[in-house]
């Protein structure tokens, strides 16, 4: 059996006010095509369908139209679990109808796991699929005082399986999984944090004697403590903390009992994310662009200083993309704003406000002309009130 | 074939905030008793689904419930379209699976109505499924500026079926039809205005040749003038206005060509809707409340002055589900604000506001002692403001 694991494709994702349906397409073509060439008997989609619990229209289609091409078209079953970002509730709606046209949808875990049993040349493989949990929830179902941690939860879950080991099996979940010591994995900017005081990291050897392992949540893909618990990662990049991830698909074929190749196929994105750095004459002229695809998603860093005029304006009529602008050694980004604590408000003067802002956004003091100018301003505009 | 044609099922209905679950829950289970009592072959939903575009995981869970009851245990095909408050959108997700499990959902129209086919001991018969639609949206689909009005467009519509009325067909669809002169059919307060200064009633006339019509929209089950051309009404009652009305199911036999049983089962309501009147003493007497259902949902119309203390705690203490209280010869409501125009607010006095008020709730002009109290109380207060 040919298996293609992929994750976190947030359909419906915006990243900085930039849609990412074009990019999300670019990538489900070639995704089509590798489930035709490699022949793929299933997809599993280890969460994170939707970027948020409700999704606008838009995004409902788009989700359609991906099943409708993985199954109708590419004839590929698929096993898709909810993630963190899912409704569990929202997604699950007429499961009980799509498991006949080889859709099997995971919704919220209901305190058992619901195996499905597919069959190949060498006998039957069985797939448990779990939606992303939180221990809490596992504690009241089963009414175990002793579930403290998500391992904990993990565990109990696992033992109620009475999974038959000399079978082939394979887990599906969502989650944040490491070794024994929690050990941090390779993170992004783009995953929410599970939980808030929570014991969130689960320690992937729980599930090592599964013969794979297909899982969701960090947008790396990378191996977890072995090379059959895996993360398959996004398949597109959502901030540019991904902006030197490779995007791929695990494919995995299960042969007899022990007996199984890997290997990841990359996707080629239809706009990368890159960053850019320099004066901002320099980075518009043509001598440096002519080699750069000017459609890509941009982070600029400015080395000019911040008083320059328009720089988004400027760098738009080349980068139509640009999503991000900062300057160099200062902590100021056009997209951010300043933050001034309510404290303050009452209790510094507007000159004292002025001088924290200049020094927080420029690192610099204000020298003694700029104070005289600040003064000056701000003595008018008390005056212009009353 | 027998047919169980229903519509305006609302579900998520909040009604006075009170929510429908639990009308729509005993309503439902009438339904399915009657589905397989009846030997349904197929049920018609004409539009509604929902009462609103997204609606809470709890309706979403409880229209997946139905569809579960009524395809798989009652072993019914549906066939639903989408109404004006539904999202068609979001209600045709994955319906390209659902066909194969006998349900057939009808989401936006894209310009040519999706015949379904189904089979019976006479030979085929043909559903149109129409969802609600607006003529702006037919005339840009046709690219024809010659279709002014809902009518033009329906025309529109249907003579590009090119239907072969020597078969037996069935017309599914969504709005408010009367006859050629529009004239009023029974209407309620819970139907959404179709369109602002649009050409909002259709002639059913159009649809005459078929051989039923199952209609959604208006919230009374009625003819529209001939016999086979039908609104099913709501299945539970959605406001004070449908007080009246008998709810029911219309359970339509097909037999050959032009030979046609229709008859309506009624639907019992778990709490009914009902107006009480009187003083509230009298009201809250064991005498008077002991042969009514105290649980049902009230609306009171007190005969008390409106100085009375706390009256919605007092009648809930019998009445649990009060959802509106009113004075009798007066226009006040307890639910309802009393709206003061801008213009009033600018040039009018604190008294006269004051006086425009009390006439209005209570129909009646202050007396020199109320006029002489209100005086001091509003000087009071003037004094106290500096």
């Amino acid at each position: 059996m040919k298996i293609l694991h992929t994750s976190d494709w947030h359909i419906g994702k915006k990243v900085n006010e930039f849609s990412m349906f074009e990019n999300q397409e670019y990538v489900f073509d070639q995704i089509y095509q590798i489930i035709k060439n490699e022949k793929i008997d299933v997809v599993i989609v280890a969460g994170d369908l939707y970027d948020k619990p409700i999704v606008d229209t838009e995004s409902v289609k788009f989700l359609n139209n991906i099943l409708v091409k993985i199954v109708k078209e590419c004839g590929s079953k698929i096993i898709l679990v909810s993630g963190n970002h899912d409704s569990s509730d929202r997604i699950s709606f007429v499961k009980e109808f799509l498991k006949d046209s080889g859709i099997y949808i995971e919704g919220k875990f209901n305190g058992e796991i619901n195996k499905i049993v597919l069959n190949d040349e060498f006998g039957e493989i069985n797939f448990y699929p779990l939606s992303y949990f939180d221990e809490i929830h596992i504690k009241h179902l089963y009414n175990d005082s002793s579930i403290k941690t998500s391992d904990d939860a993990l565990k109990n879950i696992i033992n109620r399986l009475h999974v038959d080991y000399s079978k082939r099996n394979i887990f599906i979940g969502h989650g944040y999984f490491s070794n024994k010591n929690g050990d941090k994995m390779i993170e992004s900017d783009s995953e929410r944090r599970l939980s808030i005081g929570g014991q969130e990291v689960m320690d992937a050897s729980i599930l090592k004697d599964f013969d794979y392992v297909a899982l969701g949540h960090l947008h790396a893909s990378q191996k977890v403590m072995y090379d059959h618990i895996r993360y398959a990662g996004s398949i597109s990049k959502y901030s540019f903390s991904e902006m030197k991830h490779k995007k791929s698909v695990t494919i995995v074929e299960m042969l007899q009992k022990g007996n199984l190749n890997i290997k990841q196929i990359e996707l080629k994105l239809k706009y990368d994310m890159r960053e850019i750095e320099g004066y901002l004459d320099s980075l518009i002229s043509e001598e440096f662009y002519k080699n750069l695809n000017v459609m890509d998603y941009y982070r600029v860093i400015l080395h000019d200083s911040i008083g320059l005029s328009d720089p988004v304006s400027r760098l738009r009529k080349i980068y139509k993309n640009v999503m991000e602008v900062k300057f160099k050694d200062t902590q100021f980004d056009l997209d951010m704003e300043y933050q001034v604590s309510n404290d303050d408000l009452v209790s510094k003067s507007a000159f004292e406000l002025f001088e924290n802002f200049y020094k927080s956004v420029s690192n610099k003091e204000l020298n003694d002309t700029q104070i005289k100018i600040i003064q000056d301003v701000i003595k008018d505009s008390e005056i212009s009130e009353y």
